[in-house]
């Protein structure tokens, strides 16, 4: 086999076997098969594409291509959660806790915030003292004990996407849906999860911008988790708007703690809830998604989720009091409001914009090495449909530097749009796979 | 400027700009864009293709990359040559002391040979002393006395080409039409030439098989050459067959020698008064191609063009003697006969095969660093459409080794096929353009 043949082969618009994948993907990881070589099989699949079969053969060689978690010492069925990336998704730091409430195991692996989005993993650091760096024995046995452990990715987790994704990032085929499926799904499988419920994002927040992308990459990530044998189901959520009000790290973590107590804003309680009832009944804790929401519910108003929450925090090193009182979080030293230049009607938001004016404001990160200010960002007081007076408030900056602030108020102003009619409501859940 | 945003342009179907093209080509010479990123592009043109005008950008720059020869000390339109490679393909052997013998000055670079494919500087080396390396002084002193140098490339002739050439090969992108006209005009554009007729080989021995891709490359060749200021034409000649009967270095000197004393091959010498007559025309020496047909005739006939071929021989280091003797050239150790299996027709030669049985028997280059035995090869006694007896004589092995010897004839026989019915003549010339 030589990759020569695997590259022409493509490019005339045949089918990889799983073998020539399999070699290709083992090859590239051991420094065999060159950079140059791989990127013009990149951009070959760019055109032609890739078969269902392919996909899942790829996915499987790069979630083999480094350590497999072994999780069959935890009890139960165990079912992850992947988001694919929005502003203001602090929804794992609810649903986690939620559905470990109902006794389901959750094991959770989890990324940092890169560009516009942010990482579970950040998030969680605004709590002083918290670990996501977790020895397997440990991780285990906070599941089997509390059922809930979120740990940061190991370094050789799927290490053939990661040298591949970084190939990609710098020969522009990013963008090809088999390959960006993939790429997620490897992790996930590597990841030792029975079943898988997907987050896929759509809208100007997200990385797919249009329903049609995101259904798409929904349905090849479903397919290839099927045909790898897991238990997948895909919900598809708008992010033409943040997910609820804060975006930032510290101010999403007292949002997500508002939530676990009953108190949270409408769409993250409801994306909460429809993706922890597929999760409870994928992992059997009940019968179907409407026994699941019940449960859920009343786990919500009942204290038990948040209750789980705060032994979650001690478990990982973290202290429960700072989230009883989330005012010990970390806190911005300036904040201030932007006022609407207008009097009308909320019509739009531009998603992107605000997750950039976060980065702006330190909240993430440029580069993977960047490191991230956990008290800054903003909180909307305006979303769509809402009315607005002119010299009210669209929303709250929070900024430890005020030049940043300035701009960043500037560009806040600038990310609303107004209609004088009010616009009709988007549903928040698109589609379910 | 940066390359990820040049690839990403392409890839959605762009149009490079000059000066883009100008900054990718330098970046790549220089080593500042990696490998990885060109092979990315080059598999995105593929694909999406370039314009004539992008072609003629990307030749320009190439040619650009590295010395250009200033042939401006030479009196008279320099006019160049060049074949895209065949089996016994020794025309410029005949052609340039033929075009030289009507005062045409004659300043040619050639190659050496790779593949099943010879080259003209092995072919001259034929003869003991012959120097292919000369100053450019010397170069341009032999054209202005005796009207004819040929020298082999200089190591900085179009290096961006020479570099993209190796990277393309191995990256399954060599077979893009306007790639592969880039890359042969850039060397022909750097070589200082005021006028260029292209011999482009088509058929079973030629690097495009069929004549529709070569009536393309054709195109694109002397498009790029016209855009770029030249006069070009292309002949598109048939590699159906070998050229003559010869095939391997000394062999194919000798029947050129025969053809320049007016006794060679009917095919070999209508090539030759071709594209001469074009190239007499192009440099002035005549009105039309019918005159500069017959002034080439009567210089074959009259023996001028052989005197001036012995003048070419001499002012490069050879021995004339070894010209008007060819029996002094190299000769193989071993001749034998290879017979025929069957009674009939000659219905077809495969023509590549016969390359690389010449390649075989150390004729030619597996590798650029490959050492070429000049004395073998072989020649044919039979053509397509000639009449064969069982047991006739197919062709003649010349071999320094009894074992090659053997399988070089047992693949000659394979490489004929049979006919009960004499097949239609195949025409020499396919078009020009």
């Amino acid at each position: 086999m030589n990759m020569y043949d695997l590259i022409v082969k493509k490019k005339r618009g045949g089918t990889l076997a799983a073998d020539e994948i399999r070699w290709m993907i083992r090859g590239y990881t051991d420094g065999k098969i060159p950079d140059y070589q791989m990127s013009a099989m990149m951009m070959a699949i760019c055109f032609v594409g890739m078969s269902d079969e392919e996909t899942k053969d790829l996915t499987l060689a790069m979630a083999k291509s480094g350590d497999m978690l072994d999780l069959s010492a935890i009890k139960g069925i165990k079912v992850d959660k992947h988001s694919t990336g929005g502003v203001g998704d602090k929804t794992s730091l609810v649903l986690a806790p939620l559905v470990a409430s109902l006794g389901v195991p959750v094991a959770k692996m989890s990324g940092r915030g890169l560009g516009h989005t942010g990482g579970t993993i950040d998030k969680l650091e605004s709590f002083t003292g918290f670990r996501t760096s977790l020895s397997t024995d440990e991780f285990i046995h906070n599941v089997n004990t509390i059922h809930i452990a979120v740990a940061g990715q190991t370094a050789n987790l799927a290490p053939a996407d990661k040298k591949l994704y970084a190939l990609r990032d710098v020969t522009g085929t990013v963008d090809q849906m088999s390959l960006i499926a993939s790429s997620i799904m490897s992790k996930k499988l590597a990841s030792g999860a029975d079943a898988i419920v997907l987050d896929v994002k759509t809208g100007d927040g997200a990385f797919m911008k249009n329903l049609e992308d995101s259904r798409a990459l929904a349905q090849e990530m479903v397919s290839i988790g099927r045909l790898a044998g897991k238990d997948v189901s895909a919900v598809i959520s708008d992010m033409d708007q943040p997910l609820g009000f804060a975006v930032g790290n510290a101010l999403e973590v007292k949002e997500a703690i508002d939530t676990l107590r009953g108190k949270g804003p409408a769409d993250l309680e409801e994306l909460a809830l429809v993706l922890g009832s597929y999760m409870a009944v994928k992992a059997g804790r009940a019968s179907d998604v409407r026994e699941a929401e019940e449960m859920l519910r009343e786990s919500l108003l009942g204290g038990m989720a948040f209750d789980v929450f705060c032994r979650f925090i001690r478990a990982q090193g973290g202290d429960p009091k700072d989230a009883r009182d989330p005012d010990r979080l970390p806190r911005a030293r300036y904040r201030e409001e932007a006022l609407s230049p207008k009097t009308g009607y909320i019509s739009d938001i531009a998603t992107e914009e605000i997750g950039r004016i976060c980065l702006l404001l330190g909240g993430g990160r440029q580069t993977k090495d960047s490191r991230v200010d956990l008290s800054v960002g903003l909180v909307l007081r305006k979303k769509k449909g809402d009315s607005v007076k002119e010299g009210e408030s669209l929303a709250v900056i929070h900024a430890g530097d005020r030049a940043l602030l300035k701009e960043a108020k500037r560009r806040l102003v600038q990310a609303y749009s107004f209609s004088e009619e009010k616009p009709d409501p988007v549903p928040l859940i698109k589609d379910i796979i």
